[in-house]
């Protein structure tokens, strides 16, 4: 049995790994670290865990990672988990890295947009991006996965059979995306402090989210040619699930069937997209603690315009389920394993 | 004092009417009628009055109506309403009606729309809509006032400036709305259940919601030419409040300064129009409990969208505080009596 | 492998159990039964299953499920089970009744607080009452188990090692418990629409809750002697969890030590009884899908007052995980099979 | 027409003053002070307010405050208040404190449940404490009036009517309080993070609460002797409100009918206390957004067990509305001027 290791095993995807992984049954767990010197108790964090659980989240140590884990998942803040990944990648570990440092291609666009510097510009041409949809062939051979964003996760599904099969028009994406609060993370924040955020909605990083370049990046990559979009991303008061109402216009003679059977085909062959059909919509619910991308779709008659609403659960298949649906892509074992 | 009366108080928009009459400073309440024949007590539906409130709910008496009234609010369900309001206008009442029965102009839209029979096709042509920030000098003569629906109301008064001052492509409006759960009102459903809607998000009513045809009916009236658009309405777990994120392109050499202007000078001359500003956007807790419509706006640089934001509290600038603003309006008072 | 069936598969406590079952590793799922005519895909019930489930629930058929099936759940309201589960258990089924017909031994009771006429008494005596934390022996032998409430389960769980080893006063018992709207089923009712829920907070059926009696029998047989208590039912605005905050007065010379002692026994021998300590106080976010029961107490140094504090996931422990830890003992499964 | 200040203008308290006092027939607003350097758009703090206003909040200037108020609210941190409330005390100026330091007459009793130093023990015996239900005559006459905390104002209007006519066992009264999240204040942690929170429930500071011997002291006082209760606080998943569930045992021979007199009395006297009656329970939707404090109570037939519960807004009848209930009895306005 293969042993994985949890880089930040503290944060909300930490937490999920955990659960996730001490169900798998071709995996078992080998480090849980985290930044602080206490050790923790890993049934305060994961209260699913049975009694008899004596898994213990301890002070990182580089070398004792390296030691006991053949799988590393690195779960911290941007530009922390830089290094770290990029250390362990360097020790011929497979390392799924769940933070944003490897998942842009150009430095200067990371840059950019996190303004930090990025330092481990060597390994960005040896990273897959752990899109199983888009990257499956790539991902079976990386040791650098970069895990993708909840955000581009959930609008890229829900646009891959229309630019692949090029139906619609790539100028005119609109992403109008919903989130609930967990994907903020765990720290401490007025933004996400329940005073501000129940009986609440509103929009924020209006057309200026990090998660942004990182959705062009991958539809530029299906479509071959550089796509731009409009990301408006809006606060929830729930705890999990995005749902992403997304706006492009078909080409002209894309007949209704032809939209509709791209998105069969796609939902046939993956084993976490779930097609509704026309006029069914996904809701939160229904992907909330799975790791499903639920996708639906409208199409006016009086207009070219087509309508695709996406859901998932930002901590499964925006995160920490999406991770783990990688490690097994890479390591040979059934797609779904773990995650059912 | 003039007499207002409301048929129909026991709904949440009649809840609210009572809330804010009784402290209006220019009328006084005269019946409060429902069809259920046991007296109501006013205190157990609008718990915030005081414990003197001898105001009482009584089953409908047309003529007791007529009687003791000079301005009739009318909260029932439409093709209810239609016939009621229509015998109160018959009797020279100044009849502002919230349903939805004379809010279309053209009786085959509303046919279409509703699936019902228009009986009173010929009020059509006297009724004026309620939206004050378009019709204001109508609303002043009419009779019958049909206020607007919460849902054209957020997304109206975030394209007037834009429409009627010229700067945007009239083809290209999308509008991604979200409604709290009071919009529904109180009747009893599934949809509205709480083990549905907690911690849940969805689409509803995808291209086919019978407000569309009411947004389309008054932007086409400031364009002076025919306007479409696409209107994707979600439901929120909170009880209060529609966002609306409106998506428009913006003509051909029209400077982000032309627009900022545009919205300005709409937000100085409209008492409850409140203009953030550019990336400023708005929350539905800023506008809860308030008549007011609160307007942010950002630009994409790389393109010419222009994205409009509006948020409004749906009991009161998209129902019962529109209603007062439109009585006010038609019978001189201060255009905020009773509303701040 | 042994077969289970559903009757009554579309209720909420229906659904736990079908997503618990499919995985549980030592048996498989046989009828899953409702009273509606058309067949229903699991999978828009229990939306975690995977796409390759084939799953139906389809129209009650007794001769059916009797030769399908070596163990059936009924989840039908009270009243219907009665019937059902008798006919089951005439033909030699366990049976595990997750409605309230056979929980209380006395029909008079049955009759007094349910409003409704028995029709199996003779089964009464038969019947085990499934607390495996006090009736394990007897539920080994058991062909009928009735599943116990949800309230009485975590009230009953916070006091059983008090009154077994007599460190309280018996007629001081006073619990004050707050539950998700789950508790209450899928049913439409005007007091589970969000409206009515969300923001809001209130007690109901003060003193005349039905789950009383219930409590009351359980602790007398514990006591071995006759226990009234105080229960007090209020509806929490979230969909899952029951906490009970319950007052008890320990007896002259009793310390906290012994107390404490007497929860740490109980916590060891028991699976999913979690004792966190004194001054440590459970959340249901710690128990929402789990089938752990949390306690907490606190003691008052100024007088004799004990405080016991638990909390369980209604739909788990306080239903459906509930009944599968009662097969798994009545079958020779380990207990937590399928749980954890 | 007086003048009103607010030193701590920024905080839920604050701004619930501020939305009220613009209201207020009697009293207009002098300066609304903050720590912080810069001037705060009171418009941005209280959406309600008119487009018009011109309020603003900046940085505390004692003697500014001193020259234009004749009634100064400090709604400031407890300790920091003591100070403050002291200075505007000796320059004789009518101040109602809204924080704790003020409400104990036992300086011993403060410096042991807050763990500070009393710096203004002069000041304790010329403080009335601000509930008029209890202390209105002293009300009319005081300087400093110590505006009490949310829980003891729930509890203590559940037990006046009781204890005043000595109707129940004063040894035996529990207290079980569930509040909203805004009783906590504006101040950013970890136990108020929407993620805490949301869907969850649990109590905390178990027979530890600071607000416990402020419960005593006032129901001592009622009693004229020393009353100790059992006090339980519980957080809910909303932002407003705090009920109150009450048990208390009656007196050898005490009937029914006593009790609810008592009630009926009390109410009637009363303009913010409304009785519900028996069997009827009040709920915190009923409360929110008034000055009321809603009374219901049941008793058990089996039992001398008496259940009285309690709601009320937290930031009104628990905070700010109570304070301005307390300068109205002190100005000689009307009672509830500013509160209907």
């Amino acid at each position: 049995m293969l042993t994985c290791s949890i880089i930040g095993a503290t944060s909300f995807t930490g937490n999920e790994l955990i659960r996730l992984l001490v169900r798998h049954p071709h995996v078992k767990i080998g480090s849980l670290t985290t930044r602080s010197e206490e050790k923790i108790d890993v049934r305060e964090q994961v209260p699913s865990l049975g009694k008899a659980s004596d898994l213990v989240i301890e002070k990182f140590n580089f070398q004792k990672v390296v030691r006991n884990s053949d799988v590393v998942f690195v779960t911290l803040p941007h530009t922390f988990a830089m290094k770290i990944a990029g250390d362990f990648y360097d020790e011929d570990k497979v390392v799924i890295d769940l933070s944003a440092d490897f998942r842009l291609k150009r430095a200067d666009l990371y840059e950019e947009w996190y303004q930090e510097k990025h330092t481990r510009k060597d390994l960005l041409k040896r990273t897959v991006y752990g899109l199983p949809e888009v990257y499956r062939g790539q991902i079976k051979q990386a040791n650098l996965i970069a895990n993708p964003g909840c955000y581009p996760t959930g609008s890229v599904l829900g646009l891959v059979p229309l630019i692949k099969n090029d139906l619609v028009k790539r100028d005119s994406i609109i992403i109008d995306a919903k989130s609930g609060v967990s994907g903020a993370g765990k720290k401490l924040s007025q933004a996400t402090q329940f005073s501000e955020v129940d009986e609440n909605f509103g929009a924020y990083k209006v057309n200026r989210h990090q998660h942004t370049p990182e959705i062009e990046q991958t539809l530029s990559d299906v479509a071959l040619e550089k796509i731009d979009v409009t990301f408006v991303p809006h606060l929830l008061p729930v705890h999990r699930g995005i749902l992403s109402t997304i706006y492009v216009r078909r080409k002209a003679g894309i007949k209704k069937d032809k939209l509709v059977k791209a998105f069969e085909a796609f939902s046939e062959q993956e084993p976490f997209v779930r097609f509704l059909g026309v006029g069914r919509f996904p809701t939160l619910r229904n992907v909330q603690y799975t790791n499903f991308c639920d996708i639906g779709i409208a199409m006016d008659n009086h207009s070219d315009q087509v309508i695709v609403i996406t859901a998932i659960d930002n901590l499964l298949k925006g995160a920490s389920g999406q991770a783990i649906q990688n490690m097994n892509i890479r390591l040979g074992f059934p797609e779904e394993a773990g995650l059912l």
